[in-house]
C-alpha cells in the first residue's frame, strides 16, 4: 500500500509502497483509510526537530488523525462491523494501568501514540485496536470527521469549566484556538476575545466568532481585556498558544475566582510563571491534553450532528495524499487552518 | 401612591390608594416601580385558593417580579445611588443562617417573600433591603428586566448540569419552561425536546426554539424521546411542569446515569414517584427552588446584554397596571406568556 | 465442582456437582473461588420471591460476591496472571455502549449479573471477562476481600459528596449502612445519626461507631435529629433502609441545600414521595446503583489496606459453603452482619 | 488601651497606650480581643522587610488572629449581641463587587486585611464590620478559636478536593501544613507523606500523623514517594512551603490527572515552573488564597467542636501580649508552632 514514511532520521517524508498491516491481536480492527489531516506534531517530525529527532524511531509511518472504514475486524472486537465509518483516539492506552480503570485511559501510564510511538494513518490502510475507534454518525462528512481529533483537544480545554454567561479570553487562534471559538460560542459564553498575532489567524477568528480579537505585538492584552469587559476581567482564559508571554498576561487578565484551561505546550520544562498572581486570584488551572475518552468524542459528534458548531472556514484546505509536500509547506507558512488529505473514496 | 391590594380574604385584587413605604433601616432602599409582571403565584392569590386562605396575611400588597430606580438609599447602602435602575431577587434573606452565611441566601431559612409574607411590589414605590437588589446594565429592556426573576428560575434550574451536546427534556412549556428552551439552547443543547399540551404553549415551544415538540395527551412521551434520539434516551430533563405523569414518564425517557432538575410544584405533599427506576438507572436529581444569589442573575444579565438569549416572544403583553384584571384573565386563560404592567416611564 | 444450585423454580438452593466453566473468549479468566458471600439479593433468590420467580432462570448457580485465584487466562487478558488474587465487579458490562464509552459501566444498558442473568460463583470454579476483574493488594484478609462489593455500594453512596464536617444521618443499619458509618467516619463526617429499628443492628452500628442511634418505632426521628444537630438539621442523608417512611422522615430532617444519596429498593414501583419538601429546600439527590468501576473499588482497597476503615465487627460469620442453610436461616433472621462462606483455601 | 503599634517605619513593635476604637457604622462590632496569635505576615511587619515597607502605613496597630467577646454592636448588626464569642476572617470585603456578590467575598476586588490595610488586633479591643465575625461554639478552647484563621487556611487548601483514599504530599510542614496533616487525617486520606527540611518540623509532622516524612535536602522526594505509593505517584500534592523546588518536584511527584493545591507565595513575581509537565499530566491546579466565607470557617467549628481533628501539638506556646518579643522571636527561629498571646480572660 501507499504511506508516508519515515524512512530515516532527517527530513521531510517520502510517499513509498510498504506493506499493508495486518491484523495480530483479537481485539485488532483493520481500517481503510478515507482521510487523513495534518496537525503541528507531523510538522515537527517532518521538520525533524529536536523532539522528533530524541522520540521518533524510523522507518515510521506518520499520521494520526483520520477517518475510515472498518474492513476487517479481530475475533473479540464487540463493538464494529466492517463498513463502519470510524474516527480514532491517537493515544492508545494500556486498559489496566490505575488511569485506565479509572476514567482517565487518555493520560495512560503506558500510552503509546499513532504516528510518533508505532505506525501512523498516512497510509491506505491501518490496524488499530478496537478500544480507540470511535463509530460515526454519517451525517458528518468526512472532513470534519478526519479534524474530530484536534475539534476534541478544543472540546477537552473549554469543557473543562461552565463557559456560560463568561468572558472567554482564548489567547492563539490556530486551527485549534479557532476551533475553540466556535466551540465557547456554542458553549454559551457572553463574550469571545482572542488574542493573535498573524493576521491571517486574527482574519480567520474573526471569521468563526470572536467578538474582539486585540494583537498583542500592537495592543495591552489585560488593558483591553479589562476595557471590554467594564473592569470586570476574562472569567476564563484558554490558554493555547504555547507562548509565555500569552500565558502570563493572560492570567493577568483573568477575574479573582477564575478559570485557565492550558493546552499550550512550551519550548522550555521550566517557564518564567506568575504563580502569585495566580494564587492571590484564587484560580483555578486546568493543564489539558488529549481528550476525554469518549466523553469529549461524544460531543464532537452530536455538535456536529445537529450543526451546533461550524468548522467550515476552519478545514480550509482538501489536497490528495500524493500531494503532503503542499500541505506541510502551507502548514509551515502559517497560512492555513487544517488540511485534510484525500487518501481513498 | 397607587397599588394592587389583597384588602380582605377573598378573591381579586383592588386598585387603592395606599401610603407610600418609607425607609426604616440603614440598609433600606426606595424604589420608584417601573415595570411589574405577573407570576403564577400571583394568580393564586388572586384566585384566593387554599395555600393563599393559608399563607396571606390582609391588607397586602401583591407581586414581586419588577424593574425600579433606586429614589432614596439608607445610610449604609454602599453598592447603590439614586438613579440607578434595579431589578431584585424576591427571596428576603436573614443574612446571619447557616446557608445565608454559606452561599446559599435563596434558601435562607427565615425567608421572607416579597408580595406574599410583605407587602410586595405592584405599587408605584417599594422599600426592600440591599441585599436582594441587582444592579441592572441599561442595555437591557424594561419589559426583560422585569421577568428577569422568573427567567432566573430557568437558568437556575438549565444550569444545574451541563447542558453542551445533550438532548435536552423540558416537561411544561409555561413562560419560565419557553424560558428554559431559550436558556438550553444557549448552553449548547444538541436538541430540546418539548413536552406540553396547550396549543398556545406548544407555538410558543416551536417559536422560541425546540427541536420536537410531544403532546402527551396524545402521543407517548417515552417512545417519542426514544425514537427522536436513536434509543439514547434524554441526557437530562427539566421538569417544569408540576404534572406527575410529566416527572414520572419524563424520568422514564432519561438514559441511565442522566440528570434531572426539578422546578415544578406539585398539588400534594406526597406524589406517587418511580423512585427504584431513579435508582437503577442511577440519576442525579436537583430539586430547585429560586435563584442563586447572584449567580443566576450574572448570567441573566450577561446573556440579555449581548442578546444570547430571546425571551421577545415569551413576554407577549405589555399592559398598564390599572388593566390588571385583565392580565390576571390572560394568566388564567393559560393563552399567554409573561405579562408585564407598566407603572411608571 | 461443587456448586449451590437452584436447580428448579422454588425455595432454596442445593449443593451439586456440576461441570466445570470453561474459558470461552479471548478475555476470560478462570477463577478458583476462595471466599463468597451472601447478600440480601441472594437471599431473595433463595427465597424464591416475586422478583426472583420473574428474573431468574434455572438451573443456575446463585452468588455474586467472592475473592478468588486467577487460574487460567484468555489469550487476550492483559492485566491478570495465574495466582493472582482478584474481587470482581457483579455487573458485567457490554463496553461498547454509550454509558460503557464515557465512564459509567456499572449502568451499562446491556449488563448482565452475576447469578442473576448468569451463572454465578457459590461454586468452586467460576469464569468471567477480564473487565470485571479487580486485582487485590495481598494484604487485604479474604474474608474482607469477598465483601468488598457490598463495602463498595457503602463507599458509591457516600462518596457522592463531601462528608467532611458534616452532619450525616444513615437510614438503615443493615450490613451495608453499618459499612457506611464507617466510610462516613473516615470520611470526615463531624457526627454520624443512625436510624435504625433491629436491636441486632442498632447495637451493630454503635459498635462500629454512629454517635446517635435512633429507633424511629420509639422516638421521632426528625425532632431526635433537630435536637441532635442544634436545629441545623442532617446535612447528608444517606437512604439505605429501601423503607419509604425512612426516607421520608429523613428528607425532612436534612437542612436546605442539603444532600440526599439513595441507595435503597422500595417494594413499589411508585412510592408517595415528599418531592415539594425536596424542592422548597433545593435538595441534591443522588440516586445510587452499584459501584463505579473501579474509583469505588480503588477507594475500598486503599481504606482496607491502609486501615483507615475497619469492618471487622460487620462480617460476623465465617462458615463453610457446604453449611449454606445455616448461613441462609442467619441472614433471614437479621441477627448478623456479612456472612462469608469458605470455599478453599 | 493597651496595643502593639507599628509606631513608625523600622523593625519592630512598641506595646503603646492607644485610643480605643468605637464603633462608626451600623454594622460595626465593638470586640474585647481575648487571645491572638502571630501569624508569618506579622513577623515580615516586625522584621519590616522589603513587602511590609512597600504596604504598611504608620502608625497601625498590627496582628489579625484572635478571638474575642462581642461587646457593643451597631444599630444594624443582626446576628450577634453582646457577650458572644466570636473569630474573625480578616479579609474585609466590599460586600457589592462581582465576587462579593457570587460566593467569593474572600477574593473581593477591594479587600482590606485587618493588621495589614488598617489597624490589627494585637490590642486589648478592636472594632470590625459584622460581616467577617464567626460566632463560636463555646466548646472550643480560646487557644485554638484564636488560630481558626490559619487552619481555616489549611482547610481551605486541602478541601479544594476529594481527599478520600487518597496518597496526599505534603510540602511544608510550617503550622499550617502541619494542620493540613490533621486535615488529610480527617479527611480519609490512605497515606500522608510530608517533605520538609526543618528537624523541629520534621517532628511536629510526625507527631501529628505524617505516615512518612521526607527531607529533601537529604533524599529524593520524587523516588521516595514513587517507593512508598507503589510507583502509583501521589494523588494530590498541598503545596504549603512557598518553595519553587519544592513546589515542581512536588509537581513531578504527581500522577497523571492528578491535583494540586497551592497556599505558598513564592519570593519572585515569575517563578520557574513546569508547566509542560503539569499539561501532559492533565492535572488540575488549585491556587489558594485566605479561607471560604464561611464554608471553611463552618468546617474548622464542627471538626474543633466533634474533636475530629486535633491541633494540640501545633499550637505550642501561650504567652502574654507584653511578652510579644518573646513570640516574635520564637517564631523567627523556626523552633515552634502557633505562638497565641493572652489579651484578657
Amino acid at each position: 500500500m501507499k504511506a508516508l514514511l519515515k524512512k530515516e532520521p532527517g527530513k521531510g517524508f517520502t510517499l513509498e509502497n510498504v506493506e499493508e498491516p495486518v491484523i495480530k491481536n483479537s481485539d485488532d480492527v483493520k481500517i481503510k483509510i478515507l482521510r487523513t489531516s495534518i496537525c503541528g506534531t507531523d510538522v515537527h517530525i517532518y521538520e525533524w526537530n529536536k523532539w522528533a529527532e530524541e522520540r521518533i524511531k524510523t522507518p515510521q509511518i506518520g499520521g494520526h488523525e483520520f477517518v475510515g472504514e472498518v474492513i476487517e475486524i479481530g475475533d473479540n472486537v464487540k463493538g464494529l462491523v466492517p463498513g463502519d465509518i470510524v474516527a480514532s483516539e491517537t493515544h492508545i492506552p494500556c486498559k489496566v494501568c490505575y488511569q485506565c480503570k479509572t476514567g482517565n485511559m487518555h493520560v495512560c501510564k503506558d500510552m503509546q501514540i499513532l504516528g510518533v510511538d508505532r505506525d501512523g494513518v498516512f497510509a491506505e490502510y491501518a490496524v488499530v485496536p478496537e478500544i480507540v475507534l470511535w463509530k460515526l454518525d454519517e451525517s458528518i462528512p468526512l472532513k470534519y470527521a478526519s479534524v474530530m481529533e484536534p475539534l476534541g483537544n478544543a472540546i477537552h480545554t473549554a469543557t473543562a469549566t461552565d463557559l456560560r454567561a463568561k468572558h472567554v479570553l482564548i489567547t492563539g487562534a490556530g486551527p485549534i484556538g479557532a476551533m475553540a471559538i466556535q466551540v465557547a460560542k456554542a458553549s454559551g459564553a457572553a463574550t469571545i476575545i482572542v488574542s493573535e498575532v498573524s493576521e491571517y489567524r486574527i482574519n480567520m477568528a474573526k471569521e468563526v466568532g470572536a467578538d474582539l480579537v486585540i494583537n498583542p505585538s500592537k495592543e495591552n492584552l489585560y488593558e483591553k481585556v479589562m476595557e471590554f469587559t467594564g473592569n470586570h476581567g476574562a472569567d476564563v482564559l484558554l490558554e493555547m498558544s504555547g507562548n509565555v508571554t500569552a500565558l502570563n498576561d493572560g492570567i493577568k487578565s483573568v477575574r479573582n475566582a477564575g478559570f485557565v484551561s492550558i493546552l499550550g505546550v512550551y519550548n522550555e520544562e521550566k517557564i518564567p510563571f506568575v504563580m502569585n498572581t495566580a494564587v492571590f486570584k484564587n484560580l483555578t488551572i486546568q493543564a489539558i491534553t488529549g481528550r476525554k475518552m469518549f466523553e469529549t468524542w461524544h460531543i464532537a459528534t452530536q455538535w456536529l450532528k445537529y450543526n451546533r458548531i461550524n468548522i467550515d472556514k476552519i478545514v480550509t484546505h482538501e489536497i490528495k495524499m500524493e500531494d503532503f509536500e503542499k500541505g506541510f509547506e502551507l502548514m509551515m507558512s502559517g497560512k492555513s487552518g487544517k488540511i485534510v488529505m484525500k487518501v481513498s473514496e
